[in-house]
């Protein structure tokens, strides 16, 4: 039973997910720190947290469960700094947005015996900006949750209750937990959700280029260029790691969008258009 | 005064602007006609319309205002038949997508001596999806209607009454005109409008092709993916003219964004991805 949890990073995932725990009825400690500690202290405001801690790897150490929210390399660090003081009965688990690297770590210093145990984890949500501020105790329900978890993970008895009642807690969440292999992960995000990002940053770039003197001009487009922009307000900041940890999944998504655009420029009048309408209408329907 | 109103073309638009007429008070009698006899009854049975048209150029004929809302070319076939049966006292406007060539044929058939006058309108507001049953008296609401008047038109005193009057029903939709020049106003909805929805359909057809196979995966992707990817639901029925008659700025517009897509891609792990996120970031801004 997890009494205690740390939360490493209490932006808008961290914070998020203190405060859907508490709404899904959690009763025990949680405890959270920063690297900004006016985050923290937004969080613990919020009612996300109970507390803060001094130091993150000795609030670590008091807890059954760690979760790391912080972005993908900084999970990595945290990870190795944080497998030498960890029992085998302590579960780490993350929400690190690309996985194959996370999970080369856990393999190399968690889920052995004597190690603490780490459950590789990706919730599918969250907004073009970040910050405790936003943070939602509502942010998971209906959104995907994805596991990829090492079916070699060699973990000890409690670590393995551990993982089981995490579980628990995503799903009261509201999310719907998916597993996934790492690298079918990396590559099927660098699809459905990074290839979305770069393209609303392109777009946007390139409009700001083309119409961002005429700002009345933002408001002919309507629905649609609100829509497909509004990723564009994502910061660097939250993408640098993901366009460094999933660079080639990326690359060959954007080159492929790049061919298929190019397949309609040259196809405006022609038939071939009335395909790739069609095949683009079977992605939407219902 | 405008008391008889033609509505040639009961889809999404023309029957929402029958809709918004009443809402905003229109009292007199708005005939429609549609080449589908069904989407006319529905306009009928949801009160857009009063009575329906037998025959499109006798009702055009009785009335002091027609509004053609239907795609671009079956527009320009309209504005030809229409010309030679109209009088200086009549009003036509339109709500097409591209303006070059539906103001070329108002400059070669309307606005002089003897001729009916013509109002070049486009309002910026739609959905993925057309026809009458999506139509909504509030669609206007907030839009921005793009008006393209030739500033060297010769009309009747009474056409240019017509025209200022068909301008307050608009405001009283609640829309926010702006008058461009047609040119100005192709290579600006090829911007903000035609390429989003290019860029979303080559986005979802690829998509289909990738992850199409496991629907479960859609999901993952989130509300950015819905958005990024919810234009791929609109018909190529309602894009094939806007692609035929706006092809030079829509080619211009893709080719740009593919040369943007590139850098970003031959740059994920460099500064310059840094630059590109900040000039999204500004178009963005509040």
């Amino acid at each position: 039973m997890i009494e205690r949890i740390a939360i490493l990073g209490t932006g808008l995932l961290g914070t998020s997910a203190g405060l859907a725990l508490r709404a899904a009825g959690f009763r025990g400690t949680i405890t959270g720190w920063n690297r900004s500690p006016d985050q923290a202290q937004l969080a613990l405001s919020m009612g996300a947290l109970d507390q803060l801690a001094i130091d993150a790897l000795q609030a670590s150490r008091e807890s059954e469960l760690v979760l790391l929210a912080v972005p993908v390399f900084a999970t990595i660090d945290s990870m190795e700094k944080l497998a030498g003081v960890l029992s085998a009965d302590q579960l780490v688990t993350d929400v690190g947005s690309t996985k194959v690297q996370i999970c080369e770590a856990a393999a190399r210093l968690y889920n052995r015996p004597g190690r603490a145990a780490f459950l590789p984890g990706h919730p599918m949500a969250g907004k073009e900006r970040g910050g405790a501020a936003l943070a939602d105790a509502e942010l998971f329900r209906g959104a995907v949750w994805l596991f990829t978890d090492d079916p070699d993970a060699k973990r000890s008895a409690h670590g393995e209750a551990l993982v089981s009642e995490w579980r628990e807690w995503v799903s009261k969440f509201g999310s719907k937990a998916i597993d996934l292999d790492p690298a079918r992960h990396d590559a099927l995000v660098g699809w459905v959700s990074h290839l979305p990002q770069f393209v609303a940053t392109a777009l946007s770039a390139l409009l700001e280029d083309e119409v961002g003197d005429a700002p009345e001009l933002k408001d002919v487009g309507g629905r649609g260029l609100r829509e497909m922009t509004r990723l564009g307000a994502s910061p660097y900041s939250m993408w640098r790691d993901i366009a460094m940890t999933n660079t080639e999944s990326i690359q060959a998504a954007l080159h492929a969008l790049e061919q298929r655009l190019a397949h309609v420029r040259e196809n405006l009048r022609t038939p071939e258009l009335r395909d790739e309408f069609e095949q683009a209408n079977r992605f939407r329907r219902e």
